[in-house]
C-alpha cells in the first residue's frame, strides 16, 4: 500500500486522494473521471450497495475500510440499503424482517466506521425502495431493458446472481438496476468486490445508450474469509459476528483454518493485510501502521511488523507460527470491535432493532392432531402439522412468505423504512 | 355463430351474454370465471390491449367485432393503450409521436365501435403510462419476476415478441407486465389473439403465485387480412386504412389476393365471417345478419347469403366468384367506413390528431458540403449529411431516438397523456 499521510482531509494534494481512494484495490476502471473530480477539488461521490440480509460479520470490515479510505479523502459515501433486493432474494429474509435488517445494517456500518475512526459527516443511507419504486426510475429501467439484450443482462450477472437450475427473471432484472443505482444515486463512481466487474461494465456500456454518463469502478479483490474461504453469513462457524464477545472471538478464531507457511488464501493473513494494517494506517498521524504479534519469550518475545509484505515473508519462511498470528489478531480484532459492543450495549435502541432483526429461531414443536371417534385426520391439517414441525420455512413457502400476498402489504411495509 | 337475440343488453339472460361474449372465439381458458360473474348478474370486466404504433387498419374490425359484442353483452370494456410499450418498441415508434398515437386510436376505436352501433358508456381507455410507473405496480413486477423463471417469461413473449438474433430484456418484462395489467385493470377477463395463448398462460399460472386470482381469457382466431395474409401495419399495400376513401378502397380490394374456389387463408371471405356478418346481426333487431352480393343479371343477379357457411360453400364450388364477392364487400365495407370517415371529416380534433400521429414524411434532401479553397470535408459531418440522404431513419439511429436521452424527457412527455 502506497504510504498516504492521512492527518486531516483538507490536507491531501489530490494526488494523495487519488492514492487513498485506490488503494489495496484490484482494479480501477476509467480512473480519470476519479482524477478530473478530484483536480476540480470538488469532493468524488461513490456508493457502495448493500442488500440487507444476514448479520453482518468480521467480512464486512474489508469494504469497510474502503470506506473509510474514501470518507477520509473527502468522498462523499453512499451506503445504498438495497432492501428490494433483499426483500425479493426470498430465500435469505423474508418481507417482515427486511425493514429491520435494512436499519441494523446503517446501525453496524456508523458504529464499525467510528471504529475506525474516521468522520462520517459525509456518509448518507439511502434505501433502494425510496425510489426504486419510483416513476422515473421504472421508466429509466424500462428504457434500460429496451437496449440491453437478455444474453447480456445474463452475462452481467453471471457471477453474483445465485446460479441455478432455473433462473428467475429477476436475476437479469438485478444487473441493469445496479447500473440505473450510479445515475438515480447521483455519484460519479461505484465501489464493489470484483465479483461485480461484469456488472459494472454492463453499467459503464449501456448508461450512455440512454443518455446517461459512465461512471467510474472501484473494485476490492475477493478476500478470503477469517474462517477460510470466502466469507458466508449462511454458515454461523464460518464467520465473527461484529458483536461476538472476546472469548467468543478468541475460539472462532483459534478453530479457524490458517495452514503454516502458506500465506496464498489465507484468511487471517488477508484479514491483516486488508482490514489491521489499513486501520491502523488511518489511525497513525504518518500514516504508518504496525501490528503487533504479543509472542511469548520462549519463541523469540513479541514482535511488532510494519507491513504486510514483512509479515507474510516471515510466515512463508516458517518465523511465524499460526498460534501466534491467531493471538495477534485476536488481540487487534478485539480491540477493533470493542467500541462497536459498547455502542451496541449503550443504545437500547441498537438492541431492539437487533432482536428485531435477527430473532431467536423459534421451534414449533409438532402439533398431534387428536381426533375423538372417527380418527380422520383432514388431509391438509395433517400437511400444516408436519409443516411446522421444526420450525424452519420450506423454499416453497419461503417464496410466499417473502413476496408476500399483496402489493399493498408490501408497499406498507417497505414504505415505513423510508422515513 | 350462435344466434343471439340482441335487441337490448338488459333483455339477455346470463346464457345469452355468455354466448354473445364468446362467439366466434377459437378458445375460452377459465370459461367458469365468466359464467359465475354472469349469474351474480354484474357485468363481467374485460381488457383488450393495443400499442399505439401503426395506423389502425381494416383488420381492427376483427377485434372491434368482439369489443362489440362485450359491449352489447353488458361488459365493462377497458382499452389498454400501452403507450410505455409503443415507446419501448423503438423502432415502431419514436417517442414524441406516442401520444398523440394513442389519442389517434382512441378516436378511431370510438368511431368504429359507434359505426358498429354499439352503446360505448361502458368503455373506457386507459394508457399504460398512467399506472405501469406508478410504485404498486412496478413492486408487482419486481414480485412477478422473482417467481417466474427466465425460461418461461422467453417462452411466454416466442408468438408475440419480435424474434432477433439478440432479443432485448424487454422481450421478457413485457409478458410479466401483461399479466400484471389484469390485476392493476381490474378485470375478471382478458381478451386478444390466440397469438397471446402463452402470454395468457403465464398471467393464469403466475399471478395466484404473488396473491393475485387467476383471469379468465378469451382468444380471437388469427384471421388473415383482407389483402391475404396476416393484416399488417408496416406494410401500406397490405392494408386498407380506416380512413381510405371509396375509390381507394374500390381499388385496394380489387388488387387483393382472393384465390377462386379457396377458402382456406382467404382473407375477403374471412372478412365475411368475422367482420360482416357479426355486424350485419348486431344490427338486426332478431341477431340475423345477411350478406348482399351485387351480382350483374346476366351471371344470375343479386344474391343474399344469410350465414358465413353458405357462402362458403357457394365460393368453394364456384357459384360465387372473387369479383362479385368482392364487390359485396367493397359495398359493405365502404357501408361501414362512412360514418367514421364522417367522424373524422366534422371533428377538427380528430384531422389535427391524425397529422400529429402520422405526420407526412419528410425528405431531407441531401446536403451537399461544400468548402471554399481546402475541399476538406470534416468526417463527423460527412456521415451526418449521408445520414439524412433519405429522410428515413436507420435503425441504430431510430433506438436513440425511441427510448430518449433523458427520463425527465420521457416522463414529461408520457405524463401529458395521462390527463
Amino acid at each position: 500500500m502506497a504510504s498516504t499521510k492521512t492527518t486531516t482531509t483538507t490536507d491531501l494534494t489530490p494526488e494523495e486522494r487519488y492514492d487513498l481512494i485506490t488503494s489495496n484495490l484490484q482494479e480501477v476502471l476509467k480512473p480519470n473521471i476519479i482524477k478530473s473530480v478530484l483536480a476540480e477539488n470538488r469532493p468524488l461521490k461513490v456508493y457502495w450497495g448493500t442488500a440487507p440480509t444476514g448479520r453482518p460479520h468480521c467480512g464486512y470490515f474489508v469494504p469497510m475500510v474502503k470506506l473509510a479510505h474514501f470518507l477520509r479523502a473527502g468522498c462523499e459515501v453512499t451506503v445504498l440499503l438495497a432492501d428490494i433486493h433483499a426483500f425479493l432474494d426470498n430465500l435469505k429474509a423474508p418481507l417482515e424482517l427486511v425493514t429491520h435488517r435494512a436499519k441494523y445494517y446503517e446501525l453496524v456500518i456508523k458504529s464499525v466506521l467510528r471504529a475506525i475512526g474516521v468522520p462520517i459527516e459525509k456518509l448518507r443511507f439511502v434505501l433502494g425502495s425510496s425510489y426504486q419504486q419510483g416513476a422515473a426510475y421504472v421508466m429509466d429501467l424500462f428504457r434500460l431493458s429496451s437496449i440491453v439484450t437478455e444474453h447480456d443482462a445474463k452475462k452481467a450477472g453471471a457471477e453474483v446472481v445465485k446460479q441455478v437450475a432455473s433462473p428467475l427473471l429477476s436475476g437479469l432484472i438485478y444487473p441493469l438496476m445496479q447500473a440505473l443505482d450510479e445515475e438515480h444515486l447521483g455519484v460519479d463512481a461505484q465501489f464493489g468486490g470484483v465479483d461485480q466487474r461484469k456488472i459494472f461494465t454492463l453499467a459503464a456500456e449501456n448508461l450512455p445508450g440512454i443518455g446517461f454518463k459512465e461512471r467510474a469502478h472501484l473494485m476490492n479483490p475477493m478476500v478470503p474469509g477469517l474462517a477460510g474461504g470466502k466469507m458466508s453469513a449462511s454458515d454461523p462457524n464460518s464467520k465473527i459476528d461484529l458483536l461476538d464477545g472476546e472469548e467468543v472471538v478468541r475460539s472462532k478464531l483459534r478453530k479457524s483454518h490458517c495452514a503454516p507457511g502458506e500465506v496464498e488464501g489465507n484468511g487471517v493473513i488477508s484479514f491483516v493485510e486488508y482490514v489491521l494494517f489499513p486501520i491502523a494506517e488511518l489511525a497513525d498521524e504518518k500514516g504508518e501502521g504496525k501490528f503487533v504479534v504479543p509472542r511469548d519469550e520462549k519463541w523469540g518475545g513479541p514482535v511488532t511488523y510494519s507491513s504486510a509484505a514483512e509479515l507474510k515473508k516471515d510466515y512463508k519462511e516458517d518465523k511465524l507460527s499460526p498460534m501466534d498470528l491467531k493471538r495477534g489478531v485476536e488481540e487487534a480484532l478485539n480491540k477493533l470491535l470493542d467500541p462497536i459492543r459498547k455502542d451496541y450495549e449503550q443504545d437500547e435502541e441498537f438492541k431492539k432493532v437487533a432482536e428485531l432483526a435477527y430473532p431467536a429461531e423459534v421451534k414449533v414443536k409438532k402439533k398431534k392432531e387428536k381426533k375423538i371417534g372417527t380418527g380422520y385426520v383432514p388431509k391438509d391439517k395433517k400437511t400444516t402439522a408436519e409443516k411446522v414441525t421444526d420450525g424452519v420455512i420450506k423454499p416453497q413457502e419461503a417464496v410466499e412468505v417473502a413476496v408476500g400476498t399483496s402489493a399493498k402489504d408490501a408497499q406498507d411495509k417497505l414504505a415505513r423504512t423510508a422515513e
